[in-house]
């Protein structure tokens, strides 16, 4: 299996990025090709790693996709970027999946241009995976749509749940749609149709779920617009940043708060790390031809290489194969 | 000035209702209208009570609106309920300002159709304080409408600021937009349209704010459609209470993790405390021509005693009656 990864996307590229795929490398079975500047690059490459060198390549490029260019012209214009020549080797066959912790909007503009929808699909979605209290759940779309109609949302909910039982192993994932009260007639116009498709389906569909409710965890799938969807998933990161800074802040500010701080060190630790997003690896974007992940724009080493398992359990569990056969069958049920 | 309150409404009543509007009589200078059940009211008048008698009065109602009957049928078949006597009495100008802690969908019925909007207000919109890092800030719409005009934003933008102003003292309210991602470019076309319309108000806008900004409590008035504040709101609530649940859990599970938990205990208090949503009273009704405040389903004493004084308050800062000049003028530079 080939995994090819952007090394110059992300606030810590290429150090970070190129760390991680060496770890990936060192620990699993699989092949890396790092693109980038090839230098940059190189300089990582430490004696720890020099045993691995058998299964890493190296593409050099000369062109770097920024967060403030428009992604769709960086991606027809910057052919010699990172994040293009990547996807392109994805998209010829000469890997399996692609990692990027670059500009989301360029990876999107690239999965859609270069790697292309899976046939019947409408909108891919990025579909990150969020810890909750009783257990991590998939948000789809979490941003790759702003707009989305019913049926797309219906989509999500097939594709959500198969990710959801072959990479995260969920048996019978539920799936819930965001609303705005737990009552049927909730919600606007969209939502409405949205819960009715939903219904109608196959999907272990569980109804409307209130996003009080979102952070639980027993919801395995949620769905919603990709608007909603970033504002769910940006405001989860916002409200746990600020409660733990403000405690943070507070124990600091006298000598016995501290000493109950170091006390209470190991549960905080267990906390971060259960809350700790870059444990699942990144967003997925679910609707292309290949596996594509969107790692973290901050994604440290650690990240990058839980992506790149991610990525592995991804190929081997056959999503996207899947995704494809459950949509035909959708499609020939439509007509 | 009189305050009406609804004493039949919310997971407490008639008891801790009655109780804050007591307390409420006792601190401030006020009178109180009680609509309710008389006996199940009268039996909460303690000795304590007794010498602010003169100030109270007891509305004998024997309907009682619920959470799952239609709000527009109730409001307008239920004619002896608490609700609906109340909000009669407030708009025949028996009295100033109403509370409610019961059906969010029927007292915007309500308010509507008995106490009827402000001239040149489109969609009345509920409009909470929530508390954030930095100072606390109003939500709007928070899920009075839950399909929006740009338009609609802009009113909501503007009774937001005088709100603000005259009842949180804030001297130059900033206005946020909620959109995902800050540039003037991104999001939907409702929202590319409701910047352009608060761009080009006089209104102090700082521009889109993105979900993870909003817990810092930098923006005074953060706004957006019913749906999205909605989401913001509960989604809010639920981070919240499930990080504090997880923590809980954690120390409780040893010995040693109780006594870091003992000595944190102020830390824990004091935050608790700062982000008590039941301290800044309830979600106001803005748009109709009286103050009308919805207080949390789950209110207790001091709840409904706050949102008295958040209604005094309003009534004293003039808070309608500026909102009334404010659109008209707005209104004559449009036509």
């Amino acid at each position: 299996m080939r995994v090819v990864i952007d090394c110059m996307g992300g606030d810590n590229a290429p150090s970070e990025i190129v760390k991680g795929a060496l770890m990936a490398a060192k620990e699993y079975d699989v092949e890396i090709i790092l693109v980038g500047d090839e230098e940059g690059i190189k300089k990582e490459i430490s004696e720890e790693f020099k045993n691995i060198m058998n299964r890493l390549q190296i593409i050099h490029t000369t062109e770097i996709i920024t967060n403030d260019e428009s992604p769709t012209l960086a991606i027809r214009r910057k052919k010699d970027s990172s994040m293009v020549v990547g996807l392109k080797y994805l998209k010829e066959g000469k890997a399996d999946a692609f990692i990027s912790a670059g500009s989301t909007g360029a990876l999107l503009a690239g999965g859609l241009f270069i790697v292309g929808r899976i046939d019947g699909i409408d909108r891919p979605c990025l579909a990150p995976v969020i810890p909750g209290e009783k257990g991590h759940f998939m948000l789809l779309d979490s941003g790759a749509n702003a707009e989305c109609k019913p049926k797309n949302i219906l989509q999500f909910g097939i594709m959500g749940s198969i990710y959801s039982k072959k990479v995260l192993g969920k048996e019978n994932p539920k799936v819930g749609l965001v609303n705005i009260g737990a009552e049927e007639e909730k919600g606007t116009e969209f939502i409405k149709q949205s819960f009715n498709m939903l219904k109608n389906s196959n999907l272990n569909f569980i109804g409307n779920i209130e996003p009080r409710e979102i952070p639980k965890g027993e919801c395995d799938v949620v769905l919603s617009d990709g608007f909603v969807g970033n504002v769910i998933l940006k405001l989860y990161e916002g409200v746990a940043q600020t409660i733990f800074d403000i405690l943070k802040r507070e124990i600091y500010s006298s000598l016995i708060y501290k000493i109950g701080g170091a006390i209470l060190k190991p549960v905080f630790k267990k906390f971060k790390k259960d809350f700790d997003y870059t444990e699942y690896g990144g967003a997925i974007l679910l609707g292309v031809n290949k596996v594509v992940i969107k790692a973290h724009g901050s994604s440290n080493a650690k990240a990058i290489k839980n992506a790149v398992r991610q990525s592995i359990n991804c190929v081997k569990g056959n999503v996207i194969e899947l995704i494809r056969e459950e949509i035909k069958k959708n499609k020939e049920v439509d007509s």
